[in-house]
C-alpha cells in the first residue's frame, strides 16, 4: 500500500501539453510544486514530454517499471493501458478516469474487465472515478485539476500532521483539506476512493495503523462490504472518524449518479459503528473540527463536566448541552467550592463556575482546582477572549489537560472569524460553537468507552 | 421606548474618575468613539466632571430633567436614587447594576422597592442588572466596559442594519455584535433586558414594529410572562427568532444564578412558539446567522427545493439535509431537464443538478433555468468557489432571486474562513454550512406558513 502514497517512480498515463490536459496538472504539480523526488514519466499518444518530464507514446516504452500507474485518459482507453501496466510489470494503479459503474452498465462491465486483469496480474488498483492520493510527508500527490496557486496547498506540505483522510469524492477531499489549514491539526496523507473496485476503506484502515497516522477521518456514500469495514475498525488503536452521506433515499439516489454503489439500510450501519467503535460524524464539518479532540487532548475518561465561563450566559447554554449530549455537570465537592472560593472573584462556585473581570491568575487557579478534583473527568471553558491574557491562560490550560490526563473542549465565545485566527496563531484547540465543544467531549467519552470494549 | 435608544439628554449615575470605574467607560464611550450629540452628564459623590461631562453629587442638582438616567452603583444605593429620579421628573431608567432578584431574598426586596417607586411615579425601568441599549443610527449606546479599542464597535455604527437584538445576557449580547460583525446584516438596535422587572421582552418586540427593526432576535434564560410574550409576537410583522437557553433542569438552575426567574416548562414554550409564529433557533450562533437569509432573500412559499452543485458530493449532502429538515427535493419535470442539458456542461440534469468545470454563463443559465420553474419554490447553491468569477454568478443570482421572489440559501464548500471572508467582502449571504443553508430554507418556510396562518 505504501507505493500508493511514496512511490519512487510514476507514470502518468494522459499527460501531454493539449490545453486543459488534466494529466499536465499533475505534472505540473509533481515539478513546480511539490519538487517531487522521485523520477516521473509522463504517456501520450505523440510520445511527448511534460514540463520536462520525458513522454513516451506507451507504458511499455518506459525505460523502467515504475512503482505507480496514474492513468487520467478516457474512460474507453483505460482497459488497454492496464494490460500495457500489467505486461510491463506495473504493481500499483491509480485510475483517476471517470465513466465507469457510476455510469451505467457499459461503464460496469468495463471495470470488470479492468478489475480481472489487474487481480490475475497481481495489480492493485486505486479508483476509477478518484482524485489519487496525497502524502504530506513524501511530498507526493497526484490529485488532479489543483491549482498551484492556491496558498492553502502550500501549508499542508509545510506543516503536516496526524491526520489522514479516506474521501470517496475528489470534492469533499479539497473542501476539508483547505478547511484543516485554518483549523489545529495537520494532514498526514489524503486518498480519494471513487468507485473502490479493488482497494476500500477498509484496507487503508488497516494501512495507517502503521504510519504516523493519529486520527482516521472518512467520507463515504457508500459501503461495499460491510462485515471488512467493521473488522479494520474493530481493530483500529487510532480513532475512526466516519461521515456517511446518502442516509436518507433521497440522498441515496443523489449518491447513484456520483459515485456507484448503494448507501444501504442506514440503521444498519448505525449500529455497526457503535459495535465497532467506529465514531460516527453528524455532519461534514466534523472532519476537520474533530479530530483536533484526539491529537491534542487525552481522552475523557468519565462522564463528568465540569463547565466554566467569564460571560455568565453560556454556562446556562453549556448546562443545556452537556446534558442533551449524554454527559453530566457535575456537582462539584465542597473542598473544591472551597478551594474555589479562595481562587477569588468567583461569582458561582457551583458548577458552572461563573467569574467576573478577574486576573489572569484566578483563572489558572480555577484550572487547577477543576482539573485536581477527583469529581472531575473533564472540562469545558467557555472563556471569551476579552483581554490578551485569556490566550496565554489557555496555551498554560494545554499543559495542566496533559499533566492531570483530563481534556478540555475549549470554546471562546468570540465572532468565529476571531476564534478561528486565534486558534490557527498561537495553537489552541479552540471549538468554533459550544456545540462543537461538547460534542467533542462526548465523542472523546465514547471512543475512550469502545478502546475499553474492544480490549485495546 | 424611544427614549431608551435615543435620548436627548443623559444622566449616568456612578460615573466618576476612580480607577476602574464602569460610570466612566460609559461616558468615555459617547464622547470619544460615538461623538453622541446629546446633552451627557454624571453623578459621583464628589460631583466631579468625566471626560469633560459636567459631574453633580445628585441627580436633584442637574440642570435639566435628562431623557434617561443610567444606573451603575452598588445595588444598595439604587433605591435611593430612583426616588431622586422620581423627583426630579426623569421618566426612564436603566438600572445596569447587579445585586437584585438573581441574589436571594435581600435583593428580590430591594427589587420591589424600586418597582413600586417607578410604578407610583409612571417611569418605565429597564433591568436591573443588564448592559443597557444601542442604537447604531442614533449613535447611542450605554453598554459599561466596552473597550472602544474593538474595531467591531465601530463597523457596527458605520453599517447599521436592519436587525435587533433583544438579549437578557450582556455576555451573549457582545459574542452576537461581534459575530454580526462578520456575518451580512447590520444591527439597528440592541437591548439587554437583564432581570426585566419591568420592561420585558413584549413590550420591545411591539416596539420594534415601527422602526427600522426587519428582524429581531432574541436570547432569553426565562419568560416572565408568557401569554403576554405569545401575543406580542403573533402580532408581529416582522420575524421573530428566539434562542431559550435553561431547557434542562441543569441549564434552569445554571440560569438561575446568572439571572433571575424560572426556566418553565421547555415543552409548554416550544407548542407556544409553534402557535405564534415565534422562530425557535436551535443554537446560539443562529442568532447571527439566519437573519440574513430574511434581509437579503424572498421567503419561500413552497418545500420543494432545486439543489446545485460544482462539487458531486454536496449533492448527496444535500439531499440527505433537505429530507431531514422536511423539505423535499423536487422532481424536475422533462421541460426544465431538456433547458438544462441545453445549459451544457450538466453531469446530471435531474436534482441535485451536478455540474464539472463549467464557464460563467453555464452557472447563469442554470439559475435561470431552476429558478423559472414552476415546480421550483428555492434554491440550494451549495457553489465552491474554485475562480473567483463563481463569485460574480452569485451576485447575478441575488438579482434573480429577487425578480422570481423565490430564495436561495447559498453554501460555499469551501474552508469557513475563506467563506467568511467573501460573504463580506462581496455582501453575498453566504452560509457556513450546508446544514445552515438548509436550516434557513426551512426557516424561511416555517415562517411564511405563519404569516398566513396570522393572517399577516
Amino acid at each position: 500500500m505504501e507505493k500508493f502514497f511514496d512511490p519512487r517512480s510514476v507514470v502518468i498515463v494522459g499527460a501531454s501539453n493539449a490545453p486543459f490536459n488534466l494529466g499536465a496538472t499533475i505534472c505540473n504539480m509533481l515539478k513546480d510544486y511539490l519538487v517531487y523526488s522521485g523520477a516521473v514519466y509522463a504517456v501520450n499518444s505523440k510520445g511527448e514530454s511534460v514540463n520536462g518530464y520525458p513522454g513516451y507514446p506507451s507504458v511499455l516504452d518506459l525505460p523502467e517499471t515504475p512503482d505507480l500507474a496514474v492513468i487520467i485518459v478516457a474512460a474507453r482507453h483505460v482497459p488497454g493501458i492496464i494490460r500495457d501496466c500489467a505486461q510491463k510489470g506495473i504493481k500499483r494503479i491509480i485510475i483517476e478516469s471517470a465513466g465507469f459503474s457510476e455510469e451505467g452498465e457499459a461503464g460496469k462491465a468495463m471495470q470488470r474487465e479492468i478489475d480481472d486483469i489487474a487481480r490475475a496480474n497481481g495489480i492493485r488498483l486505486l479508483g476509477p472515478n478518484c482524485l489519487g492520493s496525497l502524502s504530506t510527508r513524501n511530498r507526493f500527490c497526484c490529485f488532479y485539476g489543483v491549482n498551484p496557486s492556491l496558498v492553502e496547498l502550500n501549508q499542508i506540505f509545510e506543516a503536516p500532521g496526524g491526520v489522514s483522510y479516506i474521501i470517496q469524492s475528489g470534492g469533499v477531499a479539497v473542501l476539508v483539506m483547505e478547511s484543516l489549514y485554518y483549523d489545529l491539526v495537520g494532514i498526514n496523507k489524503v486518498v480519494s476512493i471513487g468507485n473502490k473496485c479493488d482497494v476500500d476503506e477498509a484496507d487503508l484502515i488497516d494501512y495507517f495503523q502503521n504510519d504516523a497516522t493519529e486520527v482516521i477521518g472518512i467520507y463515504m456514500e457508500n459501503i461495499s462490504d460491510g462485515r471488512k469495514l467493521m473488522e479494520s475498525a474493530r481493530r483500529s488503536r487510532k480513532p475512526v472518524l466516519i461521515y456517511k452521506a446518502g442516509r436518507t433515499k433521497e440522498g441515496a439516489q443523489a449518491a447513484m449518479s456520483h459515485t456507484a454503489g448503494m448507501a444501504g439500510n442506514d440503521l444498519i450501519f448505525d449500529s455497526a459503528c457503535r459495535q465497532s467503535g467506529i465514531i460516527r460524524l453528524a455532519s461534514i464539518d466534523e472532519l476537520h473540527t474533530l479530530p483536533k479532540m484526539f491529537s491534542e487532548m487525552p481522552p475523557l475518561k468519565g462522564k463528568r463536566i465540569a463547565a466554566f465561563t467569564n460571560t455568565g450566559a453560556f454556562g446556562t447554554i453549556a448546562a443545556d448541552l452537556l446534558v442533551d449530549a449524554g454527559l453530566q455537570m457535575v456537582r462539584l465537592a465542597p473542598q473544591t467550592q472551597e478551594r474555589l472560593k479562595k481562587a477569588g472573584q468567583v461569582f458561582n462556585t457551583r458548577n458552572p463556575v461563573d467569574i467576573g473581570p478577574a486576573p489572569p491568575q484566578t483563572y489558572l487557579d480555577i484550572f487547577e482546582v477543576l482539573l485536581s478534583a477527583d469529581e472531575v473527568d473533564g472540562l469545558l471553558p467557555l472563556l471569551s477572549v476579552w483581554q490578551p491574557f485569556v490566550i496565554d491562560c489557555l496555551l498554560e490550560l494545554l499543559k495542566m489537560c496533559r499533566h492531570y490526563e483530563k481534556p478540555a473542549a475549549i470554546y471562546t465565545p468570540n465572532a468565529v472569524a476571531k476564534s478561528i485566527s486565534i486558534r490557527a496563531k498561537h495553537c489552541i484547540p479552540i471549538f468554533e460553537t459550544p456545540e462543537q465543544a461538547v460534542r467533542a467531549l462526548a465523542v472523546s467519552q465514547t471512543y475512550y468507552q469502545s478502546l475499553i470494549k474492544r480490549n485495546l
